[in-house]
């Protein structure tokens, strides 16, 4: 132990990138250290984590509900419970890893920030809901936001080591399931087809939004956000391979790309790792002789009204990426229910921003109020329209 | 003025990689200036270069006759006339560009590093033949090696940033205009045939050298040298397209790639510019609209021998570089004036490297005693065979 080994809390564990993150520290095991755990759905797998990892603290809070006391299938465990947010800026921590999805991901992360901890970012709703927020914290207490979806640690690395600001960014974007498909098609489109991603083992909320390239549009907001890019300077392309991870043009022309096979270990390792790589045999690395084509194409905006939606929602700016995110969030948990069609969702999500009254500069409190008016109104639209 | 402009001497000013420095000189007179032109054929060209440039120092020396003094036909310009050498290492210049083809690149390449001054390196041919003395002086001296080459700037660029070293070079290969040639067909190729190259518009030595895949293989001899990278940790993969430059893979299993359309004054301008990065509204950008694939194959080692002798070359090093660099030159000139067919260039140079008795850690006289055996042995073979 010493110095070199990293003190990491990793927040929503048991989710997909918790999972593979403690797979890059199962592999590491001289590097990082796992002080805290939290997850709140899969208790199962949490004890399991708990007896692997050793953690001091430990929260199991199902999402909402506020209890952060110690669960009595935990009770044997010798960690002590805290609540989440005490976890995320407690000075055992070094690097929090928020890997909580959605809005329950920016308590913990505002928490961690403002105790000036190094976060890996996972969670994009917190940076695209209270993108300025989380920004103008983490300058206030030099606390570093290290990305961990590919996209937007592809534009990281390659940003590494230059001294001039980048002239455009080019996320990648595999396209989804339905990238082919017509109109008629996407109409009939079932939650099994939806859930089933071409190239990336995601979880089921962001397996949707890629399905929807909503979750493109959330990362055009999150790398104008973290790269304090201009929107007219980031461009989205369809690379259905999703081997380009995403591109950087500079000033002179050239062009930066990072590329891997699609493995969430390798952004969640450089995440926890920088500024230095480690070795780890674990990850896979590309075949050139397996690889014949990287293809490209313009996204299809009329086909994929969500892309076009967040960039609207982005340009506006003020309260309303928090309209668009609580809104997608409820529109997908009602598509994961199958009470709405696949179609309904960029629908319901565009019917809940033209109704909504912008608030220009806003404080945490009025993105909250935001979020909460945007929940309302989309299952007002819902049990109207009765879908 | 001031010192944000870099003093610049171009030697080899009249050929392809001079006249595109000369143009990114052009085009950021604010941040360049010229002090300093050589050339040793075109002299109507270098007569107009004086016009426009302006340099206090010029060189007029067609290669290896010696003669620095100022031709009649530049009698009337206003500036010195000094030998190669003595520009390369005069004390009003920053930074040599280094744009002379072949063996005539080494001795200026060698005086500019023992002066200490920065060298832009498009003459792959020095660094091939006398590698280890060129970075043994660099490192006494100071001098930084900055390359041109679009591959090895590539390389340079992805790993800007980097704190660990890569873990594998991958340098593509445009494949030349024979790439999908039978062994027959490559019996049968003209010179008009060889000198048409899909993708790059170069010198007439290079584009041979890329249509036989000596380009390459000598590429693979400068990676090593250039980035201290063994053999086993270079692959070669044709990318038709010549958008992706290179590679760099790390560690962690991340690849870096740089990416541009395939225009020299990119790499020409970043060696000049480095560690900065400067805006030039000529250089061209990738249009993504018209990129819809990036292909990959391996190469054909069987088809292009030249690849497999200049690695296997490399890896004997000693003296085997240097044969192999001056057997290739003589080669291809005698392909270049019709005198060979061009599969018999990699069987003139097999042959001359069979009979080559290397010698290890050579002096710079051993290198030049292997260069002119080889040149002596290509056209004893040559003669013998009355090919």
């Amino acid at each position: 132990m010493g110095d070199l080994v990293k003190r990491l809390a990793v927040l929503g564990s048991t989710g997909s990138i918790g999972q593979q993150t403690l797979d890059v520290v199962r592999a590491l095991p001289r590097r990082f250290s796992i002080v805290g755990l939290a997850a709140g759905k899969n208790i199962a797998l949490l004890a399991e984590q708990i007896k692997e990892f050793k953690p001091e603290f430990v929260c199991y809070s199902p999402v909402g509900n506020g209890d952060d006391g110690a669960p009595a299938h935990l009770a044997d465990k010798k960690c002590k419970f805290l609540p989440l947010e005490d976890i995320a800026c407690h000075p055992r921590v070094d690097t929090v890893v928020i890997a909580i999805s959605g809005k329950a991901g920016l308590s913990p992360t505002l928490a961690a920030i403002k105790a000036g901890k190094n976060i890996a970012l996972a969670n994009k709703e917190s940076i695209v809901m209270a993108g300025e927020i989380i920004t103008g914290e983490a300058e206030r207490s030099g606390a570093q936001i290290l990305p961990i979806d590919s996209e937007h640690s592809a534009i990281w690395q390659c940003l590494n080591g230059e001294k001039q600001k980048a002239a455009r960014i080019i996320l990648t974007a595999s396209g989804g399931p339905f990238r082919n498909y017509s109109l008629a098609q996407l109409q009939e489109v079932t939650l099994a087809q939806a859930l089933r991603h071409p190239s990336w083992q995601m979880g089921r909320k962001v397996t949707i939004d890629s399905a929807t390239l909503m979750n493109k549009g959330l990362e055009v907001i999150e790398a104008h956000c973290l790269f304090n890019m201009p929107f007219e300077s980031i461009s989205v392309i369809i690379h259905p391979q999703s081997v380009i991870h995403s591109m950087v043009e500079f000033i002179d022309g050239s062009i930066k790309a990072q590329l891997s096979y699609p493995d969430m270990r390798i952004p969640i390792q450089y995440a926890l790792s920088y500024p230095d790589r480690l070795p780890n045999p674990r990850l896979p690395r590309i075949d050139w002789s397996l690889i014949n084509n990287l293809n490209f194409e313009s996204p299809d905006f009329e086909l994929f009204p969500c892309l076009r939606l967040a960039i609207e929602a982005g340009r506006k700016g003020g309260t309303c990426p928090a309209v668009l995110c609580a809104a997608d969030e409820e529109a997908v948990a009602l598509f994961l229910a199958q009470r709405i069609r696949f179609v309904d969702i960029a629908a319901l999500i565009e019917r809940t921003l033209e109704q909504h009254q912008v608030i220009a500069n806003p404080a945490l409190e009025e993105i909250m109020a935001a979020d909460a008016w945007a929940r309302e109104k989309i299952y007002q639209l819902v049990s109207r329209d009765k879908c």
